[in-house]
């Protein structure tokens, strides 16, 4: 794609065509400067298959604004609009639409509140909501979810990551496998969700991070093609870089070759002033070669230098070769905890790609109109009970158990405060039968999660560091249940209405008629 | 991402950080510039899960290619790697290594040769080959193998999506759910694969295509929300594009509501003299409602208006529908085969993620390194035989017999020429037991697939349009065995190497041996 080009594909224009022909009707209609509210929700957590999560991570809300206060209809985008025809050959979009949106065409007069990127997130509640004028509203769908669904899909499967590798640190390797251009989306959404660093140097550079890496086996083949050994391309790679060597072993043979290749460079290196760094394993049975090299490398008095792993690596990859690691590290005479506590986890394809679960679902439904005189309940008929969008302006209230632990996330009218109630009705969403009462006693905290970001345009938000981003996810997922932690059958966290909103849902059901 | 931003994390920084070590290490070691080839290509076809492909549709190059000659190391580049540090504290990237980025650091000394875009492609067939100095050969392995691994993933996909739609019109819809900007290479290359049109605008503006789309249902709850009816959306979006109605009718319900209040609009149109498009499904099943809504629009007269589905489709989705309508549709007095021609496919999320395998393997290896007086083959000693690359500058030819069809594409050597050769000995790529021989007479045809496309960084190849890789693809595809175009275990296509190249890979083989 050439310059030009992608500054079109990657502005206003980056939406879907129909958004723009409702647009139209709506001007047409008089109805393109209505208010309306759309929430953004997801409504199940990803299931990867064998395994599915039990809370997301959001993420992707910085890019967003950056997004949408840097496009506009500019005179390009207008004249392609401009060239589309009908089936009669007449112009699609006309003249004073066109106009309109030279005019108004951005987002300036958008208001949006939403979660901030880092939180634990669920399904259900609005992780962000759009109050403006209908028609740019509804032109900012698509943007928004592509932005939002897939960070937050990202920053989830590295949570999940993050939780089997504990305290090791996790690298980021996944942009030669991402969607294009969108794997720096990726990157930074596993630097939110739970990984350390990334060998990704442009995404790291805007973030203020060092990227990291170590070496390719095409290292070992150039220096094995021109006549010379894996030791000689090892030596090569220590006088380079004498205090950051960290040696890919499995060229030739890891542990014939690769493993004592590298500890006779670490002797030479440690000889001389510098303390050797690692070892990389990137292919064979990583949990039994990990429990050798660790033998070699201890026996070698080399027992601080790092073991890392890669090869299509997720949490039940890792999960299975720590199984195997503590299991099996005694028969050889290693000890398991040792091993595993020396292991660094680079991560590329399956982090960047939500392996087994390649998109979240989040939608954009429309939940109310002004018709002028006051708000209007939107819902879409056909659905299920289950599904239908709770109305109104809301909030959303996390309430802490005696522990310390999230218990359950209530989703109020805006104008309901859970912190002056003496009990709280927690009502299942859709189930009359399911429903519990918490007394103020049996509660340590409720903290409100919707921030408001967007005020008409402008920015009310103070925007993170990533290290603030980091450090929210770290503290939200320590006060999840440990059940709700599980990365496999994780129990239920509970979303719940309030009593309010659970009535004003169930008159609006009654209310319902289907005309036409 | 702010723009300065976006320019510099996909700029020549779009690159993992350990291409950056290993090229200062080839600086140091003078190798840098010493000419190096290296292959790109995939090992095994995308396996779905219980489906896999029998092909795949070469695609991505176009992009690569303006990447390339867009990209250099910037002075904000140089003071990014200039500040990054040791763990010592001193600098990573020494000046001189990036005073010769800043001279040399692009891809002006490239050259490639390449497999066009809408091709079919197999495995272990290298898709494109690059010959250049060391150092920026290996720089580029990061952003070829993202951009060429992800389109050829999804031309796949979509060509698979296309075998199953047959004459059907296929439109594209996943931006919402694509990774981030990256979802605009997906576009591309569902185009180029088998989609007709995309909902994409800003994709299609860059690509000359109309963008194609419907309504969403807010169209229909903005209408009920303000008191009127889903009767009164539909006419006013008949009023406004009475030449291009397609409605959406699932938003109250689909046979009650939906379909009676579609006819009764499109009855309007054409008594005012206008031809309406057809009717959208989002929800349900998908194959019961296409078969009543047939009815009831044959009933009214409207036998061409098309039946839009949408909705997590797919390959087996789509299939699944076809075989419901084929045995259910006469049950209801319906021609299931009319049915089926009408429909047209929405296919989104599962298209743009390639759902059941969301990325594609390719790799990109060093096969030869110049010593100064001749080409050394390079190889990756602990690979199995069977994953070895086969060394040298190689051309791959395709091999059609007497039905005028693809029986299989056999690597050569540069030097060779099966055109003249009478009898073409094709043996398996590392099975020595299987190989069979060809007979000049039983072969129609015989082409070579790779292209010269730069040379030491100009460009010596005419850029395909759009139109040209999709009629090279439908011309590609319909030369296959229909056993490889099986959607559910194909058929498994050879590609084999030629005798001599056989010969030198068991040389070569014979020849290893561990050293260190």
């Amino acid at each position: 794609m050439r310059p030009e080009q992608q500054r079109t594909a990657e502005g206003i224009l980056f939406t879907d065509q129909y958004q723009l022909s409702m647009a139209q009707l709506y001007f047409r209609a008089g109805l393109h400067e209505q208010p309306a509210q759309f929430d953004h929700y997801f409504r199940r957590y990803p299931d990867y298959g064998l395994h599915a999560a039990g809370y997301c991570i959001s993420a992707g809300l910085e890019w967003l604004l950056d997004w949408m206060r840097s496009v506009h209809f500019r005179e390009e985008d207008l004249a392609y609009l401009r060239a589309q025809r009908t089936r009669s050959g007449t112009q699609l979009f006309a003249d004073d639409f066109l106009d309109y949106l030279r005019r108004h065409g951005n987002f300036a007069a958008i208001s949006l509140s939403a979660i901030p990127e880092g939180r634990v997130v669920h399904p259900g509640m609005p992780l962000s909501v759009v109050h403006g004028p209908l028609a740019m509203a509804q032109i900012l769908e698509t943007p928004l979810l592509n932005q939002l669904n897939y960070q937050t899909l990202i920053a989830t499967k590295a949570a999940r990551i993050r939780e089997v590798s504990r305290a090791s640190m996790v690298l980021e390797f996944g942009l030669r496998r991402g969607q294009d251009r969108g794997a720096n989306a990726g990157t930074r959404a596993a630097l939110i969700g739970g990984a350390d660093f990334t060998s990704n140097v442009g995404l790291s550079s805007t973030l203020g991070l060092p990227p990291k890496g170590t070496h390719a086996h095409s290292l070992v083949q150039v220096y094995l093609a021109l006549g010379y050994s894996e030791l000689d391309a090892f030596r090569a790679y220590a006088e380079v870089y004498p205090d950051d060597c960290i040696l890919l072993v499995d060229t030739v043979d890891t542990l014939e070759s690769g493993v004592p290749n590298a500890i006779r460079v670490f002797e030479e290196l440690q000889a001389k002033g510098h303390k050797p760094l690692g070892i990389r394993l990137d292919s064979g049975d990583l949990a039994y070669l990990a429990i050798q090299a660790a033998l070699l490398l201890d026996r070698a008095g080399f027992r601080d230098v790092a073991i890392v792993l890669s090869s299509d690596l997720d949490e039940l990859v890792i999960w299975q070769i720590q199984t195997q690691i503590a299991g099996e590290a005694a028969r050889y005479g290693a000890d398991g905890d040792a091993v595993i506590r020396r292991l660094v986890y680079g991560v590329g394809t399956r982090l960047v790609t939500s392996h087994g679960e390649g998109a979240l679902g989040g939608v954009y439904k429309l939940v109310a109109m002004h018709n002028g005189a006051g708000w209007q309940p939107a819902i879409k008929v056909a659905d299920s009970p289950a599904k239908i969008t709770t109305p109104g302006r809301k909030q959303v209230w996390r309430i802490y158990d005696q522990r310390g632990l999230a218990t359950a996330d209530l989703v109020c009218l805006d104008d309901e405060d859970p912190t002056r109630m003496e009990r709280i009705v927690l009502r299942h969403p859709s189930d009359a039968s399911l429903f519990r009462v918490l007394e103020r006693s049996a509660i340590t905290a409720i903290e409100p999660l919707l921030v408001d970001v967007l005020d008409a345009g402008r920015l009310v938000y103070e925007l993170p560091t990533l290290e603030a981003m980091r450090e929210r996810r770290r503290s939200d997922v320590e006060r999840l249940d440990p059940g709700v932690r599980r990365i496999v059958n994780p129990h239920v966290y509970h979303v719940s209405l309030s009593q309010r909103l659970w009535d004003l849902k169930q008159a609006l059901l009654a209310s319902l008629t289907v005309d036409g």
